[in-house]
């Protein structure tokens, strides 16, 4: 087609009057670094460790083409009008159903529906932090989560993370002193490190923070993913009255379709119902509809049985190629679930300055210090294991290893 | 399936340590009383004007399906995994090409694709509006819009609005002693008024805000829905570099995907892209990429066509019952397309007590007062007449007219 106006100038960078009209929170905003690794390292040869991506080959492609034609030959009309922002009512029963499974009693009020976990993080960003707040997180910790709640000006304090997960007797020593708004886990296969709470820890943590008065935030993404050792009981389960559950359908089914949930006491479910509703009305009813679909045809069981083995394999690929090619100094995690890895290199060492050195020799990473509120971690790097595929995954060790003995020298 | 823990209670309104951790935010968030009185009308025997839902019975349900198929067969893996903030690019370059049909030059790097048109104008205030900010809107205006900015704090000045548009005189007042961030406008077929702001009057619009250095946002939801007159130049045309211009799939194609977008500047783009990846990373590759395929068709121009006609017969049939059945001293307009009617009843009225003895006789319609700024506007109301099926508008517009009548007395 001819533009009405070809000859015009596009639209290109104006700087008159919208510039100094950016409040001060912008200020605050910025890219993800992650983000911008993967639009750089999606250039076919590059090996590339860095996102968080599922593996796509694994998607249950037939399954959703199925989902998508029954509902709407069934309920299209009601799958293509808006619908209600607490989301889609047999959805939320279906969740429920699966909470309980889990041992926490819940009720569809105690669910809703957001456009993937990032939405949950912003929606309590939005009800909880004013500016100048506190709160709680690892260290490292979930960069999405940083990244959410950065905008609304919290003053972040981070507890050192070890092989067991959050150091209880660190986070005892900051709730002494501070009263912060809320303590954010990741208690399964933690992005970044991989680890897992240990079952003492939460049990110290639910003790800690009834004592002090303190809500826990329990982000829960990789929960289903566990390939190795044994399952241990959700935070949630332990004090469901002082805990937010957040989860999500981007790890045991597409990320693509932007689905998560938030289990919560009622009356916190409203306040974030009314913070979601000026944010974009509703989750999208249709899509809601697909995956109330699936979870009813129980495709999710056999799907995650598949993944988890699937995942189980590739982090052994990836374990055992380091150990072959990384040099003596560099030490690493090894998950027993999830989709991350975390890499420690001798203290020297700025991941971040290597990554250029690494994606010369066409692998990626992300570099840890992102992770880290406080920006420490420099000689830390995380690993996806679940995007790759399994024949890759020794070559982009092999180039890492490369990397990372060149620069120990 | 049995619960885990079935005897245990389930989770219910606690007030331990939550309520007490909200922040000064959630004050000013509420419940939007549009989607209170929705779910107050959806008894069966109830002929709503309320909503501001589409004809359901015109979805395209079965090109859904087909593109649906379409989309997850030739790009399953894409389609269901991450994708990038700034949205899938064949459909950035689909609807660049249609917004140089309307005379806008524009590139896919001008666009920005959003969870609906509420999310952009969340992301709006996100990035211009600091606590204390002035901004314009029109008085009465768009309510979704008000409640996605009031928890930004701003200080909304309004304008009023009669059968041409806004107001240009009082805009003028406004900017000779304030400098708002900008000045929302809703260009055609005014959401709750019905109006059309005159090409005499959006000349003006863009000389003012040039002159006083403030960006315009246009929303333009409804613009391709004019079943009569000639169709005005949009105010982006006249001035691109000053407009921020948004419009959405909600009321061509189905709410039920909530997809929407925004024309803007580059720098604007780049800045609304970080809002929205602290938010919720990005919109659903799947619901993209089934747009995308939906437009390719052209499905889109033979389906505006459909409500259009059928639109444009209601809101007759509607107008027509008004005549007949409403008492004298109630005004209304008389939209040339869109969605939306507004009836001014005789000033001692109050729309919003009335509302009780309406749903009584079985009718229901938004009070007008909800869509003021300064909450004026007691004896107006919002009909909605896309919704309703054509033969049930005359019994319920009759339903109403008694309504009215009595009130008068």
């Amino acid at each position: 087609m001819t533009p009405a106006n070809s000859n015009q100038p596009v639209m290109t960078d104006v700087t008159t009057h919208w510039d100094d009209k950016f409040c001060d929170r912008c200020q605050v905003m910025g890219s993800s670094i992650i983000r911008e690794i993967l639009k750089f390292t999606q250039m076919p040869d590059v090996i590339s460790f860095a996102g968080g991506l599922p593996a796509p080959e694994l998607f249950p492609v037939r399954e959703f083409e199925e989902a998508c034609a029954h509902v709407l030959r069934t309920s299209g009309e009601q799958a293509l009008q808006y619908g209600l922002t607490e989301g889609f009512t047999p959805l939320k029963e279906a969740l429920a159903e699966k909470m309980q499974k889990y041992g926490v009693p819940s009720e569809p009020h105690n669910i809703l529906l957001t456009n993937g976990s990032q939405q949950a993080l912003d929606l309590i960003g939005r009800i909880f932090i004013g500016a100048g707040d506190t709160i709680v997180t690892g260290k490292p910790t979930y960069l999405g989560a940083l990244q959410a709640w950065k905008v609304y000006r919290p003053k972040i304090i981070g507890i050192p993370v070890d092989d067991e997960g959050m150091q209880m007797d660190a986070l005892e020593e900051v709730l002494k002193r501070e009263s912060p708004k809320f303590i954010y886990v990741l208690p399964n296969f933690h992005n970044p490190m991989g680890i897992t709470l240990t079952r003492e820890r939460r049990e110290k943590l639910v003790k800690l923070a009834a004592r002090y008065g303190i809500p826990i935030v329990e982000d829960d993404p990789y929960g289903e993913l566990r390939f190795e050792g044994e399952d241990i009981t959700p935070i949630m389960v332990m004090h469901k009255e002082n805990v937010l559950y957040l989860s999500t359908f981007s790890k045991i089914l597409a990320p693509g379709i932007r689905l998560g949930w938030v289990v919560a006491p009622e009356n916190i479910i409203r306040k974030l119902v009314q913070a979601k509703q000026a944010t974009d009305l509703h989750t999208s009813t249709f899509i809601q509809m697909i995956a109330h679909d699936i979870v009813k045809r129980g495709i999710l069981k056999a799907h995650s049985k598949e993944i988890r083995k699937v995942y189980g394999e590739r982090r052994h690929i990836m374990t055992s190629a380091m150990e072959e090619h990384f040099p003596e100094g560099v030490k690493w995690t090894k998950p027993e679930g999830g989709l991350f890895m975390w890499t420690i290199a001798p203290e020297h060492l700025n991941t971040m300055d290597l990554l250029e050195s690494a994606v010369a020799e066409k692998v990626a990473y992300v570099p840890g210090s992102v992770f880290f509120p406080d920006g420490s971690g420099t000689n830390t790097l995380r690993l996806n294991f679940s995007n790759a595929r399994s024949e890759l995954i020794p070559e982009g060790i092999e180039r890492l290893g490369r990397v990372l003995k060149r620069a120990i020298g």
